[in-house]
């Protein structure tokens, strides 16, 4: 393909993309293909001589899109959003255009700045401590800074990495340790969750090979202070080395809130790395009205939220700050002759290589910057009080239906919900009626929703938080779920 | 921005890139900002109201444009190629437009499926062995299979992480070993490298946090099994336990190449995880003459190569592949409610959340399918043995000078190289020559290559391999390295 064909067909593909987007409320969110389907359309080789355009966009057609569940369209209601938009697709292409390798300041001196002045925008957008920015107000160098992660998963590795560091260093300045010493006690370090912490903990956990411990939460979803202290002081008692707590600030199941001051306090008592994870709630912080649940995440020493799923981004874009890179910078960097360094202010050539598990990195920041100066903060902030809107609404009239009911108040764009039991002949039957729910509502095939458990019952998770949905989509919602919740009902009687 | 603004910016956004592609060779390849340029051209908080895409347009030709360092010239040569294509570029922009997070088969069926194909197609295209393709001929599944991460750096981790799982189980397995047993052996693990190996190796060790050897290498750069027996020696003696060692097709110093096939008889004898990273090098096996070479192969645990380096594919797009799929698997799986699980044949539903390390996934089969079919294996293969003719042109044309000897013959597209002592009045100065020989060529700034160490020698890399370069690019470095060299020699006398 020469340059004058990628004019011709480049163009083609974005009348196609907005196609797409014109059309993708209109089609079924959920695909219905049978697993294998794709092997038994595909030869089973690549072509020994290359292929027409015209091939390629055929199949895309005919044996892709059969098989795409369409997460940008507006009845798409499953596990989080996952914001796509025009502002950060054309971001994105320039950074395809560039393909830059930025693991160091030289590789591509924009890369690196760009990324080191648009995380201070996104964490001044979102109310963040100042501790977490790469610069203090007069311009000079802080302790902290953002950098753009793939995922919400290597945020949550790499502060554990941190975390580790800066537990064996102080193992290490014990009175007469030896290294060995110190290797010795690894094994006993544990990292603290809660029965709700997203799984991405126990991933990193599983990565850097540490123990666990999950505390259980109660009746509101929330990790308490005092549940917590119980927790530590029962491994200790093991002889266990804690060294790690994760906050959540929206819960994946429920977007509970943990009690971020009463971690703060335990973290700083027990000397823990203290991460909150607020991968999908995060973006709701652009909202001043938002930022007192956060209360608490200023005593924090990493926070995380992924503008990829509530904030206008496509995916990838996690966004990761420490408020001191130290521990994590010692503990990732790791220096070869082809590397050169460049001298300089360290402020502006940031080393982000050594703030993350990967050597490369693609030139993500492009698109975060055109979509906070696309949208403005304030075409943020309206993305995400439609959504929250949207969502309460919807809320409200399934209470006021009478037969549903709300497992925790909505806060952002999730609403937690069933069929009561009281709205059954037999109440034993909750649990079955909920699951015949979400099922005859992803058979009837207009929206697509996943349900989750939560002590054991069966509850259907709606997620608003479409870039392209609008209050038609939350109507037709709300019209199938009381039409199929009638449906499951006269079915259990 | 609407879908109207949108198609006619996008149109732009093409354009704009056709442009930059036919003008990258004419634009000094390095940028030469000074650090902190972009942080003083910026504001230094997010605009409150939307800003227009010509502001940003404009923006991206002032004050990005010149801090860009420009891999896709054909006057760049350093590091290793990152290559971006045409075909790459509108298959990534269709994963754009899905912005699907495809952490399980039910996300979007196509996704995990296309993968599953792709990286089949890819196994065979560079002769891997049938044990680590998802199919075997008769269609059934097999126990290895490919998968695409975001970088060598995380296929690394994934692959040490697996080699861990494999090795505690072997100790649980001990007679009478109890987990606190296990548990307390685990900081006695070590991995091998040799002094050759890329950086990501070490890395992957820190995050996992487990002890590292590196075993010299001789005069070739290469690993050999004596070596690597002599420290496995040593090591147990001290009472460590061997788990890993990575073995490298095209080391990033010099192209070397490790002794695969005896590292595979230590791993075998040792029960060692053998990693192999062919980062750069392993594009090339997509052409028959070079198989040869990476002999041995056939007999390693997991293989990884970078098609985003050599093979045409844009950013970010790693490929590995596991013989059995177990131990990964096992160490990386943890279910949610929230992630249901689908019936069906298991070849093609493969959850690749739990073969990497994020949860989320970008569609990245889709720019590896469009480029496989657009250039055809026979486009895919001319591209690789171009290269090479014109690497070992070049280096042939340097040691006709008579001035510059060749540190390492020339295998794939990199040129190794130096002017050798007897061309200067005091030999003893080779390697400041050589140092102010990097420097007057990037202070030129028609061509950018960087140099590194071996032995403590100051060397020059030339990576050729750049998509959008031609032989015009290869006599333009001829001519300046030429051109600077009698600079240098002139200025030591």
């Amino acid at each position: 393909m020469d340059v004058n064909e990628f004019r011709k067909r480049g163009k083609e593909v974005i009348d196609a993309i907005a196609d797409y987007y014109e059309a993708v409320n209109d089609i079924p969110p959920m695909s219905t293909v049978s697993p294998g389907y794709l092997y038994k359309l595909l030869p089973h080789e690549a072509p020994e001589s290359p292929e027409s355009f015209d091939a390629i966009q055929r199949d895309l057609q005919t044996k892709i899109m059969p098989g795409m569940t369409h997460w940008q369209s507006g009845n798409f209601f499953s596990w989080f959003p996952s914001n796509s938009s025009f502002p950060a697709i054309l971001g994105d292409m320039y950074s395809s255009m560039f393909d830059v390798v930025g693991f160091n300041w030289l590789c591509s001196p924009a890369a690196t700045e760009l990324e080191t002045v648009v995380m201070d925008w996104l964490g001044k957008l979102i109310g963040l401590d100042k501790r977490f920015l790469s610069f203090k107000e007069d311009g000079t160098e802080g302790n902290g800074g953002g950098v753009i992660q793939g995922s919400a998963s290597e945020a949550h590795i790499v502060a554990m990495i941190a975390a580790r560091e800066m537990a064996l260093e102080r193992l290490k300045a014990q009175d007469g340790a030896t290294s060995e010493d110190v290797d010795k006690q690894r094994h006993k370090l544990v990292a603290y969750f809660s029965d709700q912490t997203h799984s991405s903990g126990q991933k990193a956990a599983n990565v850097i090979g540490c123990k666990t411990t999950s505390v259980p939460t109660g009746e509101d979803f929330r990790l308490t202070k005092e549940a917590l202290e119980r927790a530590i002081a029962q491994d200790k008692e093991q002889g266990l080395i804690p060294f790690f707590v994760c906050g959540t600030f929206g819960t994946t199941n429920t977007t509970a809130i943990d009690d971020l001051p009463g971690i703060a306090d335990v973290a700083q008592h027990e000397s823990l790395w203290h991460h909150i994870d607020a991968a999908y709630a995060g973006s709701a912080l652009t909202c001043p009205e938002f930022r007192p649940l956060a209360a608490g995440s200023e005593r924090a020493d990493s926070f995380n939220f992924n503008p990829h799923k509530w904030m206008l981004t496509n995916f990838d874009c996690s966004a990761l700050w420490v408020a001191d890179s130290t521990h994590l910078v010692n503990a990732l960097s790791i220096h070869r002759e082809y590397y050169p360094k460049v001298e300089g202010d360290t402020a502006f050539i940031k080393d982000y290589r050594n703030w993350q598990l990967p050597l490369g990195r693609r030139f993500r920041s492009l698109k975060l910057w055109f979509v906070m100066r696309m949208y403005g903060a304030e075409g943020i902030r309206k993305h995400i009080r439609d959504d929250v809107a949207q969502a309460k609404w919807l809320a409200d009239q399934l209470v006021a239906d009478g037969r549903f009911e709300l497992i925790v108040p909505v806060v952002f764009g999730l609403a937690v919900l069933r069929i009561k039991p009281e709205a059954l002949n037999d109440p034993a039957m909750v649990d079955k009626a909920n699951t015949e729910l979400i099922k005859a509502i992803n058979d009837d095939g207009r929206v697509f929703l996943v349900g989750t458990k939560l002590n054991g019952n069966d509850v259907l998770r709606v997620a608003v938080g479409s870039t392209f949905g609008t209050q038609k989509n939350i109507d037709l919602l709300l019209k199938i779920l009381k039409e199929q919740a009638t449906k499951v009902i006269a079915g259990l009687e």
